[in-house]
């Protein structure tokens, strides 16, 4: 550490340069004495390769901008890099990037989410036989150092629950609702011209970059192989805002969590919308802000929040994992512990739960929903019924105790089948204020 | 790291048994294989020193209970050991063991925040010339992992400002007021027969834990080396429940923030009550959690909390420590940056401030007030008053605008010297909802 001058520096060679690459390209320079300090050695770029050098030009500093090359090859296989920085995005070319790299006897850095939680399997297993690390702290809620939390600061703890909020589109959204009483759609086109969500935001909405994130975090933690379709996730689409309103008179808010836990055994993973109870950490987590929280046993409950996204935060994710790998920090490595554990399947997820359903307001009608739930041994905690006239529609919403997720399912096709029952009900599990 | 197996274990000696060197035996012994999986090899106890050998046998397992030694010299001195791990407190003879560990060569784990910040120069010197680290994560804020934070996770990052509710006890006393409306004395009996306050509970109270622990970041994230004699430290003891209602009223709750600041080539360090914005996240922090948020160039804010005392979250950073130097982790060393930032002086911190003032209601009071502020060039962004009846005693509150500290201490005195003010006023800056 005390002499950096005498190590040879670390070479790097970047496949991306966009605004999570072009940051983490400006760090490494304006920082490069505070980084070789910190790591012992200097961190010193080889090569750019970008597919439209003459765009990325403008955007880069002279120095990285002479460094510019027009395909990925060339930087997955520079002679002098040990380490190769994959911010292409896309899944085809990037795994290509990524395997080569190894096979060349590279470490790889990598924001990748999507291509990790697809294909985690091949290219940790290419990370192993290449014994070269593959690190992803920039693909889990950008500057947050989550990754780095579970593998280091919680190494002797026994981690059995992470929760997330691990979309900041999602959590912007549903924060806009809540404050400004948008409906989604006006709160997704909000997000859409303040930059907070892509044009295509269908991956952010739709559950689905939460859970890729979610999926790596289980595989590091909890050794879960997960693929997409063996979990619920359930996205933000079309939630309607009178769900947010009546959550908030019950004294909850709604935010799309990640969940892994593990019981039994298994690991329980899902996204879902989730009536998180106000004085619960998670509720304080505003607009576009990522937070995590794990519990274990030793440790109880810590958090963690920040930017999740963005071009300079996840850069800064990106930078740290160059430091680690400069440093030889082992612990990069994906822990392989032999057979992974088993999803529980969503039908036994057990949680409180809020139910609404819409209903014509005449006698019995209570009395047959109340009868269709206790058919499933379901127990109610509380009813709300906002006022109406008798024949008119009303929303009733219900609290009931933590139950497995299917039975709940099964008693409410039965209601929707009551001819009092309009539409479909509204199930969202609950999350309380944990024991501290 | 797939060779645990290979490398010789690597030999840890305690000295100290306590709550949290008991949890770290136990942290130890329990997950020892996950242990030696994330560090690339097996960690073994190899002598557990403690003052009391037979009043330590039963709280220790079999095993541990097999290594006791009645003196630290022993543990510290081990030949076969890599690492000792300090937790006697105190200072003297902590002080003695960490230099002998060192001069044997030995890398040093400790959570003796007070001894670090009291005699840091001392410590860290003997560290980097016996080339070994003194880790510290235990030091600050119990499990977490704000140290391998700012270290690691943000090494690439420009860290500007670093906050935190650093003290436990007196969150939560400051929760208790707020919550049940209790006085400071009745909060902190509460806190004492709750075993989240020691029987002698100055060092929280006083706000010298904060400052141990504020100093001991400032020297890892900004060079500062600072004395406790050099920097404003305030505490709680006798704090006004009134001015917990009040700042209430103008949408602020009550934090002990302890705050380090890189400023204009110097350092702003100050532990003090600070009126917190409700919306701010620090303001969600309750009870005896604790939480840090740093500030830096590209992440922006991230924040993170826990449990800030206590045995076994406290044991996890200490395993965290331990594993870390398995692993050979370079960072671990305090970096030495040539010469100290210097301390920027009390009288020169900006920040809006809250002023209480109790006065005997009169014509013109207001208007003398107003103009002793106005001499020093103060602006005031609001003043509240009470009902009250001509003649009778009343509490005024201010809000001023962004001001330095030296200009309303000196507006404060002439203020105190009219007849009509009864008593000291209440100075208090507040931290408002910071810009994203």
């Amino acid at each position: 550490m005390f002499d950096s001058q005498k190590k040879s520096p670390m070479i790097v060679a970047f496949a991306g340069a966009g605004t999570v690459g072009g940051g983490a390209l400006q760090l490494l320079r304006t920082h490069a004495n505070i980084i070789a300090e910190r790591c012992g050695r200097q961190v010193v770029v080889g090569a750019v390769a970008v597919r439209d050098v003459e765009k990325a030009r403008s955007r880069l500093s002279d120095e990285d901008a002479a460094l510019l090359v027009p395909d990925w090859h060339t930087a997955a296989t520079l002679p002098e890099a040990e380490v190769v920085v994959e911010l292409m995005g896309g899944e085809t070319d990037a795994k290509e990037c990524i395997k080569t790299a190894l096979n060349h006897g590279k470490a790889v850095v990598t924001a990748n989410k999507a291509l990790l939680a697809e294909h985690g399997d091949e290219i940790f297993a290419a990370a192993r036989d290449a014994g070269k690390a593959v690190a992803f702290e920039a693909a889990v809620a950008g500057c947050i150092p989550i990754i780095k939390t579970l593998r280091e600061a919680l190494a002797g703890d026994d981690v059995h629950e992470i929760t997330g909020i691990i979309n900041g589109t999602c959590n912007y959204i549903l924060s806009a609702m809540s404050r400004e009483g948008l409906s989604f759609d006006d709160a997704l086109n909000n997000a859409q011209s303040l930059g907070y969500a892509e044009a295509d935001p269908g991956l952010d909405i739709d559950g689905v970059d939460a859970a890729h994130k979610i999926a790596l975090i289980a595989r590091l933690a909890f050794n879960a192989h997960p693929s997409m379709n063996e979990f619920p996730i359930f996205g933000l689409r079309n939630f309607d805002l009178r769900d947010i309103h009546y959550a908030e008179q019950l004294g909850f808010c709604v935010k799309l969590l990640a969940q892994a836990r593990r019981l039994n055994g298994g690991v329980e993973l899902s996204v879902q919308p989730t009536l998180v109870a106000e004085s619960h950490p998670l509720a304080a987590i505003h607009g576009a802000t990522n937070a995590v929280l794990a519990r274990s046993v030793f440790a109880g409950e810590t958090m963690y929040s920040g930017a999740g996204a963005g071009g300079n935060p996840t850069a800064v994710a990106v930078v740290a994992d160059i430091a680690d790998i400069a440093r030889g920090n082992g612990a990069l490595f994906m822990p392989e512990n032999g057979n992974p554990r088993q999803l529980i399947p969503a039908s036994d997820f057990c949680a409180p739960h809020y139910l609404r359903l819409r209903v014509i307001d005449r006698p019995g009608v209570l009395a047959s929903i109340a009868s269709a739930l206790a058919e499933q041994n379901i127990s109610i905690e509380a009813i709300h019924q906002n006022e109406s006239a008798p024949g008119q529609e009303v929303d009733i919403m219900m609290l009931l105790h933590e139950t497995a997720r299917g039975k709940i399912n099964a008693a409410a096709a039965n209601i929707e089948k009551q001819d009092s029952v309009v539409g479909s009900i509204v199930i969202i599990p609950i999350r309380q204020q944990d024991k501290q």
